[in-house]
């Protein structure tokens, strides 16, 4: 049996952090034996570039008959007077809504070698261990807008936030489930103090947590939030919100946890799943190597986990990255003196030969 | 001739905070003889136990003929079961909207004494002096919204998100001021990549800036702000956006400034403004006098400043809030061990004889 893979590395630093996540993978292959197979599709500017369009149709067919996707990272300046629905970005929500990816999981987890590039205080970060569950495919990403509207002489344009019982459920319920094999603490975020689509939220969150008695549901607004998370990022075990809060404080948590050059996600979905570090493509840096590439190496951890359910695979590319940073290897973005520097090639074969 | 300052202390701590801000407008008074006279008024659950409404129209009266606000803090567990369109928070948005508070500005100033109480390591926020500018009364604030609507057996919120080219206009022409007088930069936050609002949004800054050529304008999506908020708060002077991004940036800068027990603000409408703290009410400690009254102290100077135009009178109480803190005074917030305790009472009339 073989597990089909599609690659997707998109523009930037995007080609050399899968390369990099693919040679690891490659080495796991070998060790593992779970007969992994790897296929390369464009998108973003790049394919912009080549098709006239961020998401070509064959991308997406490729995407939702594999077994898993790994993504880099789309994005760039030289596509800013693209008209918006043809810009890089245009790709990854495009993925989503395609392939169904209704949640964003977002572990930050804070080892006391990552607290010291945090910018939090390390007593209050150290320990940190949270995962956010973001609703990825609702919300006021995807409810209807307008560009442009006039009204008696005044122009206006809106976005409409909404959410259905159905949706929240299905979040919900995910969140509950990650928390059963953690700590049994979710957080659910809204702003139900002011917003009606928070409200149905909050409600909708509160009667599916009857059925998990076991778990310990909490509620912030997401202002409060935003203060908690650098206040006391300990506090947290999941965080449950929706699309437009997920994406503001799960970068806030990215970085209070230490460096974005380290953080995974997944984006799950009904039928496949796609793996992607968070952080962008990097322009200024692309091309010389120096990319650190352990989000996306960690987001193919990930994979092995969410979609192959290869645990055990997952497990030894986590030791194998923090083996490699124990043993005071730093990527140019975590560089400081007296530690081995490394570029994206020698992190990756660090990583390698600690597998 | 005299200014006449309508108070509204509200629930929890907030007549202990306001009477402190009082005690010090007056002794204000004794010495640069402002004429000042002063209101009571009820607001938030206080109000909605006496009259059945958080807002009665007496409070709004009384506020709109006023020379300026002085606001306390609402709200409280007991009210949670109360009906959304009655509970404490909506005297908040209801004077927002009656006064057409159109601008809520937020001073985040970080000196050394603050920085050691920030959970940002101090390299990273001493010298950190921000002002961020929020749209308070337009928005996903005040959009149509929808509590409940079932459309083939699914029920769904809504709540419209939405900004008109004048709002933007006058909110991005009030920030482009405020850096004049500041360090002349200017940050417009918006998440432009996905809402058409900010789209509009961003046309418009950029529009409304071609008349400001001396000040520096850039744009950061809201995601990328929370981050940059964190990791560098120093290369922020001015920070424009809009009322849902206002309040979660605005309430993560406070955070990382140090304590929200010394943050003031100011909510500026076209008439009347209205000057609170950014904490809230907390009601676990109200009435055992011992709240913070720093923030709202520094908010009745912001009331000097802006409503009266008494630069000095409120320059008066800023240094005699930096002299008590350099002197070592510290409310039970902020205690720490060699350090002297100051009540709210204690404290008050520490600053008062700093006068
Ligand atoms: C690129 C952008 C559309 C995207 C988002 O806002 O969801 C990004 O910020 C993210 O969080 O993955
Ligand atoms: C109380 C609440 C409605 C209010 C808001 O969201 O604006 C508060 O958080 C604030 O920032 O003043």
């Amino acid at each position: 049996m073989s597990k089909h893979i599609v690659v997707i590395p998109g523009d930037g630093i995007g080609k050399e952090i899968t390369d990099a996540a693919v040679k690891v993978l490659q080495k796991i292959d070998d060790k593992f034996h779970i007969g992994l197979t790897f296929e390369t599709k464009d998108a973003g500017g790049t394919a912009y570039d080549k098709y006239g369009t961020p998401l070509p149709d064959d991308t997406v067919e490729a995407a939702k008959k594999a077994d898993a996707v790994l993504f880099g990272a789309v994005g760039g300046d030289q596509w800013d007077d693209v008209e918006p629905s043809l810009r890089p970005e245009r790709a990854v929500l495009g993925l989503r809504k395609a392939l169904g990816l209704y949640v964003n999981l977002r572990p930050v987890k804070v080892s006391s070698v990552l607290a010291e590039y945090s910018p939090l205080k390390p007593d209050i970060v150290t320990g940190t261990d949270i995962v956010i569950v973001r609703e990825l495919i609702g919300g006021i990403y995807f409810g209807d807008k307008c560009e442009s509207e006039i009204h008696d002489g005044v122009e206006r344009a809106w976005d409409l936030e909404n959410y259905s019982v159905p949706e929240v459920q299905r979040i919900t319920r995910f969140a509950m489930e990650a928390a059963r094999k953690r700590r049994g603490k979710v957080t659910s975020v809204d702003k139900s103090n002011v917003l009606a689509t928070s409200r149905l939220w909050r409600r909708t969150v509160i009667d599916v947590a009857k059925d998990y008695p076991d778990i310990v549901l909490n509620h912030y607004y997401v202002d409060n939030c935003a203060m908690q998370l650098a206040l006391n990022p300990t506090q947290f075990d999941v965080i449950v919100t929706g699309n437009l809060f997920g994406d503001i404080l799960s970068d806030e948590a990215a970085v209070l946890g230490g460096s974005i050059g380290m953080m995974p996600s997944a984006s799950i979905g009904e039928l496949t799943s796609l793996y992607e570090p968070i952080h962008g493509s990097a322009p200024d840096i692309a091309g010389q190597g120096i990319a650190n590439p352990c989000a996306t190496i960690l987001s193919a951890a990930m994979l092995l986990r969410y979609s192959l359910d290869e645990d055990a695979a997952a497990a030894a590319i986590e030791a194998a990255v923090d083996k490699a940073l124990a043993d005071g290897w730093r990527t140019a973005d975590l560089y400081k003196e007296g530690f081995k520097k490394a570029d994206t090639h020698t992190m990756t074969d660090v990583v390698c030969q600690y597998i």
